[in-house]
């Protein structure tokens, strides 16, 4: 059994290997954004699931590395396109790539990426290569759905918690559960227990990113890394807004809905009243027992696994370590 | 064994019946300019290509009908990609995906058809899927390499021959390779046969491109559907610039330099003198005994290839159609 801090050695070490941070082959425009991006580190959440998934079930961890980082070379490509469709200048303290390059660069340097997975995964030593494809295949277009849909609701007005959890379910968690399902898979776990692994996946992925949208206007400036309240000032639909706007009775509504569609503000001043809004309504409180019943659920799923308890530790260790993040 | 007709009316129906020219699956913003691209219609040539890949091994094309669809939809969705970073406006006489909708619906959309591209072609009945999907991958990749060399040549003045069919090789010929080489797996050709096919693709693909290339400038504009000097006006390095370039004497090749580097000009004018300068050195002729090159290897590796006479002909047919077109 590895520990987190073995695995994740391996993964960087592997990244390194097969050339993804540093890469002199032609055509050099093509493969330095890949570097670029891959060099940005990250917290490497994706691949470490995946190896944690395969250590579930085996000790032949290596099996698993190839699928690891096909899934953090896919994970990365999502950010290159997202981050042109976003129109997003910063990540990871760094330019985004479409403006350390061009927007050409981003699309062209992510579609080799999303190739470069798919040939990483087909390194995989495993005699469950379709399983394997099919799953990958499936999860990367839902993520493609699930970014539709988050751009979709950029421009509607009335979102429900429920839509806002489909959405959420299918550009991140589906990819986390992916990840455990798919080093499941190269540690040879039977079908029953991959789909258990999955599932877990699916839980901890919808509660990291009810975590994520709770760190925004809640987290501490100095932990999370960047300013608080950008979702706020960007009107983003996350669970703290969509659940204010659907338990907010008539009044509070239409102050909320006066920020929201206010042209000119201070940012200071409509994070704090729109903070001041949740707090009137206990999102705060509520979102935290939502991503609590999200956990619980991923927690008994593992308890479940017909697996030896020591070799559950490690991803719950994780589990809960990514969930009280404070960043 | 099925006429070409056949095999596309084959093509046509699949397209139909597996929801790639109409869709109502949510969400919709993703999934209608999939459709919009793919009822665009198109030659289908690489899809023709699989199924005749196929044919020269075996009479069961209906195997090879999912790659077939796999490698249009990639096909289409390189299109999608293209188009936006080469700001173009019209294909298939409608506006380009980016322009009818959005630059994020094209780089998004276009990434959900590379996905659908892997789901289609997951869905071949073969024992050799990982050989299928590795050549695809592997295409995949060359493609994205082609075109940044595409876009490289831009902003190149000096760009050699040998490169500039390099670059096409990797642009179009590895689809058509790939194309012929899926198709011969799906119809269980053997490796050697299986590469034979390949590079019959590599030479045809070539002698395609190049061929494009001539009736950019020498087509006639009715047959054409375009009009003709599109390439000339915007300075793009073809064959016949590339090799103009190369054997120009000092005197002319400062003319030709003189059209590329200026600003304003009247755009007829230019056409006419660049392609006056063309004439004097004799490219069209030069061109089109590069094609008869490329379009021989082609013919003579069809012809060596251990199959029975009757199995060739379609193919022959076709490669002959596609060199001798006018469109």
């Amino acid at each position: 059994m590895q520990t987190v801090n073995q695995l994740m050695e391996k993964i960087e070490y592997a990244i390194r290997s097969h050339n993804l941070v540093w890469n002199s082959q032609p055509p050099v425009n093509l493969y330095e954004p890949v570097a670029y991006a891959m060099s940005a580190g990250g917290k490497r959440i994706r691949p470490l699931l995946v190896l944690l998934g395969c250590q579930l079930f085996s000790d032949e961890v290596d099996n698993a590395l190839p699928a690891a980082l096909a899934i953090e070379v896919f994970h990365n490509f999502t950010l290159l396109h997202d981050d042109i469709m976003d129109h997003a200048d910063m990540r990871r303290g760094r330019p985004t790539v479409h403006r350390q390059f061009s927007d050409n660069a981003a699309i062209l340097s992510g579609d080799a990426m999303a190739f470069l997975a798919y040939k990483l995964l087909l390194e995989s030593r495993t005699g469950e290569m379709q399983q394997l494809t099919g799953l990958f295949t499936r999860t990367a277009l839902e993520v493609c759905e699930g970014q539709q849909y988050d751009m979709d609701f950029e421009t509607r007005m009335e979102v429900s918690t429920s839509e806002y959890i489909e959405m959420i379910r299918l550009k991140t968690a589906v990819l986390l559960g992916c990840a455990l399902k798919a080093g499941a898979i190269c540690g040879n776990a039977g079908d029953d227990s991959a789909d258990g692994v999955y599932r877990i996946g699916i839980n901890l992925g919808i509660a990291f990113q009810l975590q994520d949208d709770l760190l925004d206007t809640y987290g501490s400036e100095v932990e999370f890394g960047k300013k608080i309240g950008g979702d706020i000032t960007a009107n983003k639909k996350t669970y703290l807004l969509i659940n204010a706007l659907e338990m907010a009775p008539p009044a509070v509504r239409a102050e909320l809905t006066g920020w929201i569609s206010r042209k000119e503000f201070s940012r200071d001043e409509k994070v704090r009243a729109v903070r001041d809004i949740y707090d009137l309504l206990n999102i705060r409180e509520k979102t935290e027992q939502l991503i609590r019943a999200y956990t619980g659920d991923a927690m008994e799923l593992l308890d479940n696994l017909p697996v030896d308890e020591i070799r559950k530790e490690k991803l719950r260790e994780i589990c809960l370590k990514l969930l009280n993040r404070n960043s």
